[in-house]
């Protein structure tokens, strides 16, 4: 299915401003993989990679990113990152991206939107992915960048497999990424602990693989919303309740500037959101005997944090067994239920 | 590869007003196809249709949409039409869409945006496409619509296969989308004529298959930009010059009533663009063959416009044989070249 050699076309658009843009974020390099049959410059991107596993992720400037913070490249950095951790989440292999994005005028003229795709290049080659297509419009409001993630899922991990007695378990440590935010929104200073975190997240293909490869996962999501609010949608897509032992939580370095203490930082983790670490469900002894290999292969930590259980919806266990209902704390964009 | 039962698992995402919202999008019939695996609710949809043509289509508005002009159901078929339109183009069977949706709260709380994708729905319905995800966020500036259109693509219909010598032909009138937009621009009345092609464009979905399945296409473009524009592309992509006969366009009835003489209907049908009908290049003599049953199958005719020689660009030619290269007229969003 892979064997065909990619049909590898110069790029060649007829004239006009809008082209000479696009072909200005395209990688000078051109970069390529067997699994594209057909790359930017046509009507469609075409790709022999089934079954194929497609995820988008909607970045709107003031809502999602701020320029005052992050340079274009990192924008463009996050925003590609954040599609392809939901490939990692379904254990898919990133193949392509196709970027959409509106931009002002003026974003066009300062070179901003072609650093923007730089960015998103970039942290697409980082997992092996290329740019294929993608649009391009003017705007008269806030920059919007819509990436399209496009992966081989071989076997997809979905939210719906967890079952009573299973353990959960976490890639890495939470709450750099929310903790960065509150300094930011606070006017105070980033420690260099979070910088990294917030600006160029990595996304767990490899890690994601390597697990799906070696264990039978359950259910597995990214967490995008806060262990909270992401344990709750494998709860409900499950049918049964999840509680975290809040002790075990993995708190990451740095957290500790913007939350001094133990119970402020547990907020960030469990709900501050954008850490795009993995949450994996497996059965009970599964993963234990991966965690060594795992931190020393990826230099990440991977944490039991909780159980499955008879029930609904998400739940924090003191070292005491007090449990409580967790509230999704995740961010959301719209509180109210629409008509 | 497409004898897999779907993955029908019931969306069961976790609380909050983001995820009624998204569940306010999907179709209540829950419709599903055999090339989708897994459909909304999980991180990432997964469809097996290899090869797969990927497009996305971003529409902004106030760019490509006025809320004066178009109820939210005509603005989401316009926004899918256009992304499906880019899957005929290539001659793929369209399996699925994703969309992506930024937009007010009050847009939310008024229902709009669920009457958006209604619309959406309905457009990748009417060429057999399910919705299999997408994501949503506020913003505080236009709503921004980005259609990600799936398809399979048995054999790829590309703009870079034209020959010296080929014909270029075109489905359907031209110039009826341009019309209805300089009407509303001016304040002026919509005739009949004009509502259904500018509110609700059809994908040329079974012409583009119908064709590619009983000759040997060249090449092929779907007319977002106006035949002048869009014929430049293939021009490009396949080192050679397209002459247009004017004489032979075919012009969309209702035009007359934005355009009254021949020269500035001539200037809609080549320049205004979102027509979305097809333009064709196949070898002398390979279409003719074909017209007449295509006019009696689809009710749209299929026009033969012009010819590949050699050379560049895009030439119009009267009927005294005069020629003249036509400049790009297409709507161009960013006019000048970026640094």
């Amino acid at each position: 299915m892979t064997s065909k050699a990619p049909h590898r076309h110069p790029i060649r658009l007829g004239p006009g401003g809008e082209f000479d843009l696009i072909r200005s974020f395209l990688d000078p390099a051109a970069a390529s993989s067997d699994l594209v049959l057909v790359g930017p410059g046509d009507d469609c991107a075409v790709i022999d990679a089934a079954p194929t596993a497609l995820s988008t992720d909607l970045s709107v400037e003031d809502v999602h990113f701020r320029k005052a913070w992050l340079g274009p490249e990192q924008i463009g950095w996050r925003a590609a990152a954040s599609a392809l951790s939901d490939l990692a989440a379904v254990a898919a292999e990133p193949v392509a991206v196709l970027v959409s994005l509106a931009i002002r005028e003026e974003d066009v003229s300062s070179g901003w939107g072609t650093r923007l795709m730089s960015g998103v290049r970039e942290a697409a080659a980082s997992v092996g992915a290329v740019l294929v297509g993608g649009d391009v419009s003017r705007t008269p409001g806030p920059a919007v960048v819509d990436v399209v993630a496009v992966g081989r899922a071989r076997k997809p991990v979905l939210r719906d497999g967890a079952r009573v007695g299973d353990e959960v378990w976490v890639s890495g440590a939470l709450g750099a990424p929310g903790a960065a935010l509150a300094l930011l929104e606070a006017g105070r200073p980033l420690p260099e602990a979070l910088r990294a975190p917030f600006a160029r997240p990595l996304p767990r293909t490899r890690e994601a693989l390597w697990l799906s490869e070696r264990a039978d996962l359950h259910a597995m999501i990214d967490l995008s919303d806060g262990v909270a609010g992401d344990a709750a949608h494998i709860a409900a897509a499950s049918g049964l309740a999840i509680e975290l032992d809040v002790s075990e939580i993995p708190i990451a370095a740095g957290v500790e500037a913007a939350a001094p203490d133990r119970e402020a930082q547990l907020a960030l983790a469990l709900s501050a959101g954008e850490d795009y670490e993995l949450c994996v469900v497996a059965g009970a002894g599964v993963l234990a005997p991966l965690a060594a290999e795992f931190r020393q292969r990826f230099g990440v930590a991977l944490t039991r944090v909780g159980r499955a259980r008879a029930g609904e919806g998400v739940w924090s266990r003191d070292p005491a067994g007090a449990t409580r209902r967790l509230e999704r704390g995740g961010f959301s964009h719209f509180a109210a239920a629409q008509p």
